[in-house]
């Protein structure tokens, strides 16, 4: 089949060979061969008797494949190759025919389009489970004070619910990514394209894109062959999705340690230690963790690979399938290990409450109390840090500063002691964030409910 | 205003502040500072007086930043300060008060929000002009033979007007990716989320979100301020149009040297060399090469900032914008580059023409005169494979070869000696490619007419 | 100077001008001048009194540059051409002679090549001040005692001296990188390689390589301007580095939070809140950790301008400047900040000690002292991990557990309950690391006279 | 052996279980294993009898899994734990004390450490490989004159063993970093630290730093166990010269075009269309080009998994092996393909000679003879730049323009036509370039000479 005359290394044979790889995509190449068929049947490119037989030996292959029977030849490059050579050996030279007015270049760019097209879907559905998770969790503990973090450092007080939902909104948005992810896959179909510029038969394209669900033909051979766009968008999107992850991630870290003590990780989500018998470690935490790095690598190493490219198809391109296969993979199980954490994860109401009641947290309600009665904000955000230096420096708590403390900062503030000192009595200073989006509970309730109406409508539409 | 006794090291100063780079957002920080005054007023948080007294120091701040007459303090950490200082000696201690109900968390991330919303609108009108550039230069080379390339090889001829549209299509995807982005940035407005936890007063958000343009309060305070997706999406957008204009850049290299010869650049965008005088360098081109890595290095740089990152606020998160304003600068000189480029770029017909004659490359018509025959593709395909071996050892152009050593490969063909020496008749190989999005004239007219209509309607909804 | 007729346009321009970022190179350029006249005379390639003038020129353009009087001019692309051009202007048309026999291929590559040794020479000293600070704290807490953790889960106890060192170490490393960047920035010279063939005049290079403190010339002119590998050799080891700090800025951190409150950062390197007027922000340590994928990204994004570059010198090559001068910068101030928090840090010995005396973590302990009665490691590993069950179950300590409870899991530690109680007296659980390496009082004097060795030797060298 | 009572999640244990990829440690483990069990028995720890049975007992895993009939059970979750398994079923109990005085966490480290260094130390024998062939090739190629590239135009000439040499010096300094990586692979020893803070044992470790080739053992059990350093710098080496590759395939991608012509690939690293039967296509070569980029993905996501990574041991370390082991085999293939694409391409005399005769590339020998008549430089490059624009507005050769034509530009030039003709009478425009490191026939038989004496000391120094 080749110009050649000496065989190829084997070195070159196996750094070329796909197929260790590419065999995932099966599904796709069988259902692009049947609607290719298909279509040169109603084309009058081959007869229908060659279609019906090309269509019966996609059926066998796709049964071996699939009951994992299929015999590999050691000549079989990649899945497309060893497709059409069992195909051929089936039906005779008639399989020959399937690859009229298609050619591997268009071939492979669909059955990537598809296959990335297929997991940005099931990333949604993944994504969703997670969100469920979420909300249920969050509408569980409603009402669990726990201090909210700028810095590392406490700040101010919120409900566990609002922070859990804060996941919810990223992962929202993680969601629309891969909703855009799918819709560019399924854009524009490059099959038809032929190598580069088309092909000699007067196909229908348009037949192919609806029989295999895609907006419309690509419509410039050129690109359609050289483009690799919509893998770099499943992997970005896949990028900042596991970028997410390592959020949560690290914070199950930190709370399932001893000093923050939050929360108990499941057991079925945790490793002992080979040496210190007494360790219950967060591993799959921190996989979700290490593993953001990965994908954002996969993402740069595609991105590079089509640096400086000229058109059309190069070998080069061969390069997307095993970032984007690893990304896939690495996905698709954070997502179960954040989803099965998260549904597990027992929170310590103690510690949480505990640490809320921290006084000096309630430091910004003391500076609005200030507001209020009328001193400019910076003036009072700089009061406020005298008492805190002052409460620091004598070893007291802010509740325990005398009227002659408070006026050495402010006058004002002294003569307020009594409306001080409740602002300091714990709980109103989490009810006070009365924004809207803030953690006061009448807008959690709010939140949850709007959670609620956002997931319903990802079901009704059928994700 | 600080609970601290010693004053800042010099370094962490210098390390600290961002005054430097982050002076870009001054529109923005005026913006969002005007929407929340008539917010506080609206909602009686303060009196009209002290709005209006605002809105007056706004406008001055806004005319000598403008003019370039605001003068800067060495103490100004950052723009937002900068802004609020001149404010309050204007003003006097009302000044103040425009800090209330939102913090720098919030106010950081609503600058960089509406920034990023800008930049992602002017990337998609910097696409269209490089868009209408192509368009335009296909329009005039719309029946420029040239070869079509994979591996760099001659493949199949094409027309240059096919060969220019790719890009078309690759930009059209970008500008859909901007488009995204920019849904995402103008998406939820996180000003009013405060510190953190929302604020202790009764704020109108939705009236911001109005007011700024964005769809709707950020529903979650969190979420709001320890959120970077839209600096990301902007940075994916960048990091994929950064690569296709490196791919557009390899290719002017390459046709505009000797050896291609396809084209010659303008002076405009060429360089001369300092100590080989006869040199008229592709320097321009070279860059659009060179760029790309530096954005993808951004997008993975701030994925890297918010890996592993606990929530909510963390100084972390001020590497955003250097990240995001390099990217923004380097994205839009080197789209006007390309516009640059390709308006002056100079195509010259008879190398194209020539190169697109070479006959090996009707190599593949020739396999699908055989397939027309009745031949198995895979069959015809291994014929003309030796016919080019047979062509090559012998130093002979295909069409020279004797019916004779065409009957040595196929009885087929050497019946039909005479269609084949048709197929190698120049011409008939590039308008055989007839399938839709193909390079046969008909086919790229049909295709040029939808580029028109897209650009059309770009225009008709504004962008 | 130009065989174009056009003028550039006024973006290309702007996108290739350097001068903006190459202006610190300025000493460089003057040194490799300086360098290149001499030999230029030395050669008779130019007769002693253009030497004259051209040195006398240096000069003037030293001290101008030095004292921020230099003036440029508009048309200045770069600071080979200002420095060339103001030459020129003092010393009249000899200053034309300066470039015989260089271009501007080989002198950017070798001001480059000298700048880079310079930083990483330079970084050599900031990490060894960085190890000093170490030293010096570790020295000030050997008897510290605080918890190891793996998994971010209390291991081991260890004195905090132990724990500092191993950063100690680690910058050691980052040292020994970094000589190695020093090394190949400073083995071969470009200078004298040409534009990219070498040059037409009988030069001395050896002499050029002398002067300027290189090993030797570079053996291959086309290499000499194609390489930019010292480059990434610097950001190699940067980025290494950073991420080194990265995981000291996040021990920081965590150790400042209110939970761990295992230390009290500088007021010198640390922020306030703008509207929570009790914070205390470990910024510094935030940025410490945010600044290593900046430099990772600036790497990687010099690896992908080398990517695929077809030799000799390239446009492309002007992008090694950003990314290694903010590389430069960043780890330079990186570097100061650490060694300026670990100095000023206050460790809080009660805090440390308190954690460190978790009974829990004795459990290691527990199990040798059962591999030391003969159990066989893992057997015993059980035993106490089943003990650990029981006592958190039960809602005990260790040390609560009684014979029954201990013969419920080993027969042969309930015989052992003595030894068994003496174990879990803490201290013991630390002395106990008797290795070489380990955490034994002993064995940490050992490393921190070996620390002091290694850092002797350092200055003895000169570093 | 676990203090849990739920099994772990099917999805946890498939996201944690390494040992589908850690396999390949197996000879590491065995090698580090056999030293232990030395050593414990050395230092009393166990008596000689049960060394001798572990001894044998890991004789015989060997051997099951050299010959491949090792059975992994289902539990084994890494290659460790089914060696410590298969080890107890051999041996029995006495196959628990293998464990003692170490822990998963040094020993991991340890193999870690074994494999990279010797991987380094393979890379460095592959690049030798590759340098041979590149003198060899450039031998053979010594007088070839081909034209020098800069920005992909035509420059200046050089022979084509003077470019295949400027690889050569390439590789020497990956060389060089793959010699640093093994040396900081195979400095200290982390096994011995157990599991963070040193072992409750008696010692020898520097019995095993001794047995297994390290230098010394590492001096801080913390660093030891929470250091992947020496991974970074193997995949830095790797990156830097996966890069170097990428050049060396995107000029074989470019030299095979039909438009240059200057070699063609062996078939045995070439590869044929499915489409198009003329075609040669360079696949390995472009693979070069398209592996950098993942090469650089895997040091920059390792650098991400270590980002923000508090001290000891985390699981994310885990991370490291996968991005280590397919950087491994990825360099390692591809040095393999680039010598021997080296070794068969066949370059092409008669093109290379003719593109290098382009009478515009002796434009710098004019400006040379002008400097050399007394015009300074930058006068003598404007002359010659009039020059290069006379003749190309007029369609003529240097060579062809009139005495008056001359004298338009330089009176002195005109006066001196002999001399000028005689300039562009090709080859002594190559032999012109005789400085060191030039490309005159001298310079280049100095420099093969060198690079003769280069490999001759490798090989003596046994790499």
């Amino acid at each position: 089949m080749s110009r050649f005359r000496e065989p190829q290394h084997p070195d070159f044979v196996r750094m070329n060979t796909s197929v260790g790889f590419d065999v995932r995509l099966w599904p796709q190449d069988i259902a692009q061969s049947r609607a290719h068929a298909n279509m040169l049947a109603e084309c009058s490119i081959i007869c229908a008797a060659d279609r019906d037989a090309l269509l019966h030996g996609l059926d066998q292959v796709e049964a071996e494949l699939r009951e994992q029977r299929f015999a590999f030849s050691e000549h079989d490059e990649d899945i497309h190759m060893a497709i059409e050579r069992r195909v051929t050996e089936i039906t005779g030279s008639v399989g020959g025919r399937l690859h009229t007015a298609r050619s591997r270049n268009d071939q492979v760019a669909t059955d990537i389009a598809l296959y990335t097209r297929d997991r940005a879907h099931a990333a949604q559905a993944h994504i969703t489970a997670v969100m469920e998770v979420l909300l249920r969790r969050a509408e569980e503990h409603i009402d669990w004070p726990m201090p909210g973090y700028t810095h590392l450092q406490r700040g101010q007080p919120v409900y566990l619910a609002h922070h859990l939902l804060a996941y919810f909104w990223m992962f929202m948005r993680d969601r629309e990514r891969f909703m855009f992810a799918e819709r560019q896959a399924g854009g524009t179909l490059p099959l038809g394209a032929g190598a580069l510029a088309g092909v000699n038969f007067q196909t229908d394209r348009r037949m192919l894109a609806r029989e295999l669900g895609f907006d419309r033909p690509a419509p410039n051979s050129i690109d359609a062959v050289a483009n690799r766009d919509f893998v770099l968008d499943y992997l970005s999107a896949a990028a900042t999705c596991a970028t997410h992850l390592s959020r949560l991630g690290v914070e199950l870290v930190l709370w399932s340690s001893t000093e923050f003590g939050f929360c108990e990780l499941p057991d079925a989500w945790s490793a002992g230690s080979s040496i210190m018998p007494q360790k219950k470690n967060p591993d799959a935490a921190e996989l979700l963790r290490a593993k953001a790095p990965r994908v954002v690598g996969h993402l740069a190493a595609l991105h590079g690979v089509m640096h400086a490219l000229p058109l059309t198809y190069n070998k080069d391109l061969q390069e997307d399938k095993e970032h984007l296969f690893d990304a896939v993979d690495t996905l698709e199980i954070s997502l179960s290990a954040a989803a099965g954490m998260l549904s597990g994860v027992a929170f310590k109401r103690e510690p949480l409450a505990s640490a809320a009641g921290d006084e000096l947290i309630a430091a910004t309600d003391v500076a609005d109390l200030l507001v209020q009665l009328g001193v400019p904000f910076r003036e009072a955000h700089g009061v406020v840090a005298g008492l805190v230096r002052t409460a620091v420096d004598a070893g007291k708590r802010l509740s325990q500063l005398t009227s002659q403390e408070l006026a050495a900062q402010s006058e004002m503030l002294a003569a307020h002691h009594e409306q001080f000192s409740e602002v300091l009595s714990r709980g109103s200073w989490l009810e006070s964030k009365v924004s809207e989006g803030g953690t006061a509970r009448a807008r959690v309730d709010e939140q949850l409910k709007l959670a609620r109406t956002v997931l319903d409508e990802a079901s009704a539409s059928g994700d």
